[in-house]
């Protein structure tokens, strides 16, 4: 079958499962320029509340049941489940969405506000220009981890302290590490088959492996990396490698069993499965069948590489939760794009580190570091990426 | 959305999909009256060989790309790898299909068979009146694990042998298990919903979970409960659970740090997730948005009472690959169940046990198996479940 007729015939699929899914009542339901709330927080606290909660313009954006959930904490409704708390202490708190362009609401409101915070997903980029504006701006808080949204030396400069919920996100995306290697067991071709009334064993196990006897490696092995080689310990691979710039303390490394590997090449042609700076010329060298595992960054898999892979089958499969773009244009190859069986895409969005057990993790996390700044207490140090006037961490880049 | 008119707009999306993907193809260029191959092996060595190696009616019926592939063993096509050392050895080799009726090649043939080899699945039934009829029969060899379509205590009164490949599915079964678990992170919506081009991230984190902290139990702690235990050990769950007749040895125990609970009730009340005896009472005393993993027997979960458990929101998900009914009807009310947030159906077909992997163990621990029995050399002692004349192991059951 042409691409082409195979892409439509994956629309029209698609079009019969918005009528039975539950997603799909949001996707009716939702304004046509509003986004996925998870990613449109941000959330301030300014001199002026603008918008009121119960205010029913704002709240009709997202009206889908689920969405009302108490445990999905960060949503423009849940407001990361601390308005009560803020406004008990005396204090304003203003839950935005707009943050494009001079006249959002982001813009407006970072001129008066002391604290900013932040999901790191699709942010408010709070600029060097901007932090000229923001004179009253002390704290910047990314509820969740990660600080690419802020022009960190302008925070130096200006004295706005950074932090993050350090390690909020670092199990749930070890587990989703683990979870997308176990697709190799062909799980989403079964799982269709299933649901379309089929039954053909063969079909599906023609493509359906074990874990145990395979090497497994990761390309970056830090806090997740490691915590995803723990999980994976009792599954008997042949053996767990890693690469990275740093080896693990001698303890560390025996605990987790694991080999570094200095060469990249050396590397990914040693690993049936790899977690994921893969473009052209490191595919070449992957094992032909082998698994690519991304959760790091969009951007460093290669898509069209990746793609072309699985068409011809060097790849068998590729999974993760993080893409090039963010949200995926709707005609990302690597939403569609199939090993030549018909499976090994595990492929969802950017959402493993964002998991109800994580929420609850960095909501309660962001409560602390500004119950820390408020009532003057000492912050955890590995939450620091900023403190007053220097940088506290290496963990973002050369500076 | 009503259930029939849900239920239309699956088969129209299963329509589609059926364009797409691979599996189609199958089902296309399969004749209407053929099984699935896996499930449909049956070989026997007999002294007239009626299926011809290369016979292109034979072959015709899976041409099937995928069907091809040597590694895929346990298929008609592929006859478990074997038939070139069985018949360089100077036996004939029988592999066929046909196994249901007096007319069926597999009753024809039994009466001359001196070795009958069948997997698991889908296995013609030897009874106690074809056992009176084969009166050359010695040895039958379940090419996996399991001799439910066997009548065991007339091949003891006949002296015919029954063996398995004791073990080859347990690394496998288990695998299986941490997948389905892990999909409580809400895998199936947010994939469906990666290729049909939406990006809704709050939809799919509404209903997502991470492992950790959960309390996880088996019903059931033998050799793949406990294999399932021993991958959860680093996931670091609240608390694991076991209930079985029999406690594990003190080490064996520590070693997974597992705990016994004598009562079901009780047992299942603790649990957030369970591997699946469960019919109505059992399930009123689970947790409420439980996940409920069966991966042992279709029948010892009542379909009916899991899916309106699922509809009620009692539990928030089913998941494995076992059924009531095998090949499960087009309209098994667990092929389509959801939760109600449209997800938790973690449903596949019968394979867990039969990756490639699987297939490479138990092939060679059928050969292994036939070997010993034509050169006269003892059997491995866990693989004999009828030595000759008695009985020699108490897991399948009383007698």
């Amino acid at each position: 079958m042409p691409l082409s007729s195979c892409l439509k015939s994956i629309e029209k699929e698609c079009a019969e499962r918005r009528k039975v899914r539950k997603w799909t009542k949001v996707a009716q339901e939702a304004s046509p320029s509003s986004r996925p709330a998870e990613e449109s927080v941000d959330v301030e606290m300014v001199p002026a509340s603008e918008v009121v909660p119960g205010d029913p313009e704002e709240e009709s954006i997202y009206h889908a049941r689920e969405l009302m959930l108490p445990r999905l904490l960060g949503t423009v409704e849940n407001q990361l489940g601390i308005r009560k708390w803020f406004e008990s202490q005396g204090h304003e708190y203003i839950v935005l969405d707009s943050k494009e362009g001079a006249d959002s609401d982001f813009q407006k409101h970072i001129v008066d506000a002391e604290i900013l915070i932040t999901t790191p997903f699709h942010p408010g980029y709070l600029t060097g220009d901007l932090i000229a504006k923001a004179k009253k701006l002390k704290l910047c808080v990314t509820a969740g981890v990660g600080p690419d949204h802020i022009n960190l030396n302008a925070t130096v400069k200006n004295g706005i302290q950074v932090l993050e919920v350090s390690g909020s996100n670092v199990v749930s995306v070890a587990e989703h590490v683990v979870m997308s290697i176990l697709l190799l067991r062909n799980f989403v071709p079964a799982h269709e088959m299933i649901e379309c009334g089929d039954w053909m064993v063969s079909t599906v196990a023609c493509n359906a492996f074990d874990l145990e006897g395979k090497v497994v490696g990761t390309i970056g092995a830090g806090r997740i990396g490691y915590r995803a080689l723990q999980r994976l310990m009792p599954f008997d691979c042949k053996e767990l490698l890693y690469y990275d710039y740093a080896s693990f303390p001698e303890a560390a490394a025996k605990a987790v069993n694991a080999r570094p590997v200095e060469d990249l090449k050396d590397f990914v042609s040693q690993c049936d499965g790899t977690l994921g700076l893969v473009n052209v010329e490191p595919l070449k060298h992957f094992k032909k069948g082998a698994w690519l595992v991304n959760i790091a960054r969009g951007a460093i898999c290669d898509k069209d590489a990746v793609a072309a892979a699985l068409t011809s089958g060097h790849l068998d499969g590729y999974a993760g939760d993080v893409w090039n773009v963010q949200p995926a244009p709707k005609d990302h190859v690597l939403r569609t794009g199939k090993n030549t069986l018909g499976g090994g895409n595990g492929m969802v969005p950017h959402y493993s580190s964002t998991t109800l057990d994580a929420q609850a993790r960095y909501t309660s996390g962001t409560k602390n570091i500004i119950e820390n700044y408020l009532s003057g207490k000492a912050q955890e140090p590995q939450n620091i990426i900023v403190g007053i006037g220097k940088h506290e961490t290496k963990s973002y880049g050369q500076r």
